[in-house]
């Protein structure tokens, strides 16, 4: 009771998140024991166990701080933009990608994604919370879209939903499903295809 | 020893798949039992684990047969085709979403397909068979596209396997990740966005 209505520290939420991040990258979601984050961050498992109540969160959480580094750039060249945007995003990907399995051969696995995915489908606690985080962070994309369209560079019918899931939607979809790879040069050929579409100019 | 090169029992293969498919669509990934499958289709948990050795490799098989019955139309409208089929995905998606859920109140999240997705990255050998799956089936569509190319309904330059990520991406995008809907509706925008491209028409 008495705790109730003190600020959170800070500090501590962000040493607990570099060891959980640290310790992902180094073992991937299988081998990722909370007990031994807070051991390297220093803090009573009590006090990780009450911001975090179990691994699903805390994992949710490092995604999460992972993306709040990720910029959202808007040089008023939409289409450059995007294809930084999306490249950030295909490094975050394969970073996940390889969390825990440095040097194994099967690298079209997805790794540590998938297994969020899988966790969020599995505990609605966890699927609520990893839909809203998506949703604060994609939001700055559906903007910069909206703002390129208003500004007359894209379409005024454009659908910034639409487009984002396209460019999005492939990401994932290579990295989940069909484990082709994902670096800047597929950035920069998804980002122009969904950009200029595939209809052949009109007869003049 | 006497049982190699003795061709395959095409109709028990039928009767464990169908039971399984029922099995599953009633309780889910997670009260999936290899067993209760078994019991269903009558027939040993030999005969079944001699085919399936898990229930990773069963489960991948009864998404494979479902696989195999979307139909990838070419009616020689390349838009309607592309939405057909797209809406033919959105429904097997649903149908696993809704999986073993009837009636749950967490309709946004993704179900069987995330535990498949986290299955085929937790072991490599149902990774590489999901991946060969959906190569398959995935090659149908893209050759779809292809020949819309070659007779001149979409550009020359078209590069169908980035067409292809952008639609199937953003229906496993919202299925997996955003819990947004996947629909006729949806399908319609997707196919139709992705093909004109959200540039505006060029000043004459």
């Amino acid at each position: 009771m008495a705790q109730r209505g003190r600020p959170r520290d800070a500090e501590t939420d962000d040493r607990i998140l570099r060891a959980a991040l640290e310790q992902l990258l180094a073992y991937g979601y299988g081998g990722f024991v909370v007990d031994k984050v807070a051991e390297q961050a220093q803090v009573a498992k009590t006090t990780l166990y009450r911001r975090w109540p179990t691994k699903d969160h805390l994992v949710v959480a490092v995604i999460a701080r992972m993306q709040d580094d990720v910029t959202v750039p808007d040089t008023g060249d939409v289409h450059a933009d995007l294809i930084d945007y999306a490249e950030q995003i295909a490094l975050g990907l394969n970073r996940m990608r390889r969390a825990g399995r440095e040097g194994e051969a099967d690298d079209a696995s997805a790794g540590v994604v998938a297994e969020l995915v899988a966790a969020a489908a599995r505990h609605p606690d966890v699927g609520a919370l990893v839909r809203t985080l998506f949703a604060r962070r994609n939001e700055l994309v559906l903007e910069l879209i909206d703002r390129a369209r208003r500004r007359g560079a894209l379409r005024s019918d454009t659908d910034p939903g639409v487009l984002f899931d396209q460019l999005a939607g492939a990401l994932y979809y290579r990295l989940l499903v069909t484990g082709q790879p994902i670096d800047r040069s597929y950035a920069e050929r998804l980002v122009t295809g969904a950009l200029r579409g595939v209809l052949p100019p009109r007869e003049s």
